[in-house]
């Protein structure tokens, strides 16, 4: 290990390459691959920012062909060279390198792990830490933190207050089979949050329009391509709005999403090789059916369904097969939904609930609603579903003093990111995915 | 409970009410106080945005009046009224109140238990959901979330990239007795995270700049004014950077922070009583001192402090009260800090570490430095500090393929929000604070 030159070419991000041609700049980085033809060596270069071609000439620098001939695929190096106009490249630009520093060699009796080829997905989980540097992992890394930037600045910018709800949680929410125990101390109990919505309808109360922004957390035995442990969702609720206003406030949200990625990631995008003109579509507004008419869809398209079930990711994928940007189901039977869910004063059978189902088989991406705001009717639903009276006194104390209309929604981000990037599983769109039998590395 | 009235007048948040002097606007919030003097009523109303003081006439409005007269507090209510300029008034007007709906009636037998005056913290910890709608606690929250802005907002325009650490580990990453322990699926443990900064050591491999801002977890048994069980936590980790990038970074990032605050919410620091003055002078560069100047600081000052001792929290706020901005401290003698620290070239006893302390006894607000970038030295730091080897194999690969320099840092917020704030206690500056005994509401 040595440490870097010090070299008197100005460092540039591989992503601003382009800027530079025809000017001597230097990359630190690793080698990503090398191709070797006789005289010439091809490497590629990647920096985090992106990945740059170069050539290297035994003839005109032979101390700089010495250093990379041969060396090992993710050996770290400070390279120096000339920014050359290559429309044939990526980002349409190459480096002639004049000069290399190895920083790091791998060694030659063990190499980098994972080769440019197809690996079981097993084996590049265990190896996620590595895995994360290739262009298609690292892309959808870059464009989830752009969907979470536009994500804060939407709702910053609609007047929303982020107040984060606590992970620790003194009972559960619905339920308790899907929560996670923790050994708090001296032989307390807690658990961690499958939602912080409770806690943001007392933030609303307080502040008004709110939002909560963090992972939370569900037990749930569930080995599909659209379950993790371990995820995050966007919360926002706000008093004195209602179940119209939570659509309207998702479909500006999804789309800010979506559009902020289009714009700011278009080389990511077309590192996954996905169909950006699909996305440039997802603007408002949102297609809207309710519950009554989903299941009309579903029967129509031969789906055994009845008025009273609740939709499978098999019967989300075929309703939003009928449209080209996320549908919006609203009024579900209120039977299916959550104690805290309001009734329709036009047929209290109905919750004043809705969900979003991105399209491209995305599944549902937010599930939400108008709340419960009367006393009387929230301790009868406590109740009706044998939750712990005492455990939500607190949330009790909302209706007491001050209750009103409020709604609010959550939003899955990785169910969302996954859609965006057109990948199959979700355990792809967060940096280190835990899952049932995994919490490594 | 009724439905709020649909009012022809347009609603307007009460931060905003100021632009609609002479116009008839409504207001949807609460009673926040009340005072009777014969005919004429003085409500205070909220809404989440501020306070709102209002004027009712029997003579002039009576179906108003006897809406309010003895209304209890904290009644959600409806108002419709003219805005008028009263310089006496907080925000500069007052509402001259023609209409009132109650949303809902607070129970005369059951008040709202916070009242106007001083009450115990253990009383208000319990009643957390409800102490939050107070103007000093309400202040305080949108401070946070206008600093967590501006700290995301400064890290993405420097080119970092949010990579989300998890929060279940497999392993301690420095010690287990401050870890909580979690009940995992099929009797498996995982761990909850005490710092993400390992993950953001293999992200920055991956993508070069990056950071993780969310909860992180200490079982500490500590109840001093600066410890929570449950706090957020950015950390930047950046490829090919060094201690003096780091600490620059620090500066930058601190300084956004404070000088947003300052500049999006002097009327929630007016409420607090913050000395604004203090904050307005916190913009870079920040003195720096050696650790070895800050032992000297300390024993002239007569603190018994030896050279190889840690810093506690006294020793912290004597050190601070020579500046008038946040102090670095650097390098640290290297068997104070952990396994993963990178040695000073110049003298190998020192680690090229460094902390931040907030100024006006606010504490530790950053820790950072340079990481061991040689697997062999990596080795024999995890044997001297008898940590699982095996647990740490991921790790190790960051220095097996392409090691680079690198370095990083960690800024608790709730400590950097509490400074900003000038609160004593660290408690009030998260929505819903986890302490030793306390994970309820």
């Amino acid at each position: 290990m040595t440490q870097e030159n010090q070299t008197t070419a100005a460092v540039v991000a591989i992503e601003r390459a382009g800027d530079h041609v025809g000017q001597t700049v230097a990359i630190r980085g690793w080698l990503y691959n090398l191709r070797e033809s006789g005289k010439l060596l091809f490497p590629i270069f990647r920096d985090g920012t992106g990945v740059l071609q170069g050539v290297v000439s035994l003839k005109e620098h032979p101390d700089a062909f010495a250093a990379l001939k041969g060396l090992p695929q993710e050996s770290s190096v400070a390279v120096t060279g000339k920014i050359q106009a290559e429309l044939r490249a990526p980002g349409g630009c190459e480096i002639h390198v004049s000069a290399i520093e190895v920083v790091q060699r791998v060694a030659d009796s063990d190499p980098y792990p994972i080769q440019l080829k197809e690996h079981g997905v097993d084996f590049l989980l265990d190896k996620r830490h590595l895995w994360i540097r290739t262009p298609r992992q690292a892309s959808i890394l870059r464009i989830r933190a752009d969907a979470i930037r536009a994500a804060r600045n939407f709702m910053d910018d609609q007047g929303y207050t982020l107040t984060d709800a606590p992970i620790f949680t003194p009972a559960a929410c619905e339920g308790t089979t899907t929560l996670f125990e923790v050994n708090y101390i001296d032989d307390q109990k807690a658990y961690l949050t499958q939602s912080g919505q409770l806690y943001v309808e007392a933030t609303a109360a307080a502040l008004g329009k709110v939002y909560t922004f963090g992972p939370t957390f569900r037990a749930e035995k569930s080995k599909t391509r659209r379950h993790l442990t371990e995820f995050w969702m966007l919360e926002p609720e706000a008093a004195y709005l209602h179940l119209e206003d939570m659509i309207e406030l998702g479909e500006g949200l999804v789309s800010a999403m979506v559009q902020s990625v289009v714009k700011s990631r278009k080389r990511e995008l077309a590192t996954l090789g996905r169909d950006v003109s699909k996305l440039e579509n997802i603007k408002p507004p949102f297609p809207r059916i309710t519950y009554d008419e989903a299941v009309q869809v579903l029967q129509k398209a031969g789906n055994p369904t009845k008025w009273g079930d609740d939709f499978g990711g098999d019967e989300e994928t075929l309703i939003s097969k009928n449209f080209d940007k996320p549908v919006v189901i609203h009024r579900y039977p209120a039977a299916m939904k959550a104690f805290y869910m309001e009734a329709d004063p036009k047929n209290p059978n109905l919750a004043l609930s809705f969900d979003m189902i991105a399209p491209e088989g995305g599944g549902e991406i937010i599930g939400g609603g108008e709340r419960q705001s009367s006393y009387e009717t929230l301790v009868k639903r406590l109740r009706e579903h044998n939750l712990p009276e005492q455990a939500f006194q607190w949330y009790l104390d909302l209706r007491r003093y001050g209750s009103v209309p409020h709604a609010g929604f959550g939003l899955g981000l990785e169910r969302t990111v996954a859609w965006i990037c057109g990948t199959e599983h979700i355990r792809e769109v967060i940096p280190f995915p835990r899952m049932l039998y995994r919490v490594y590395p």
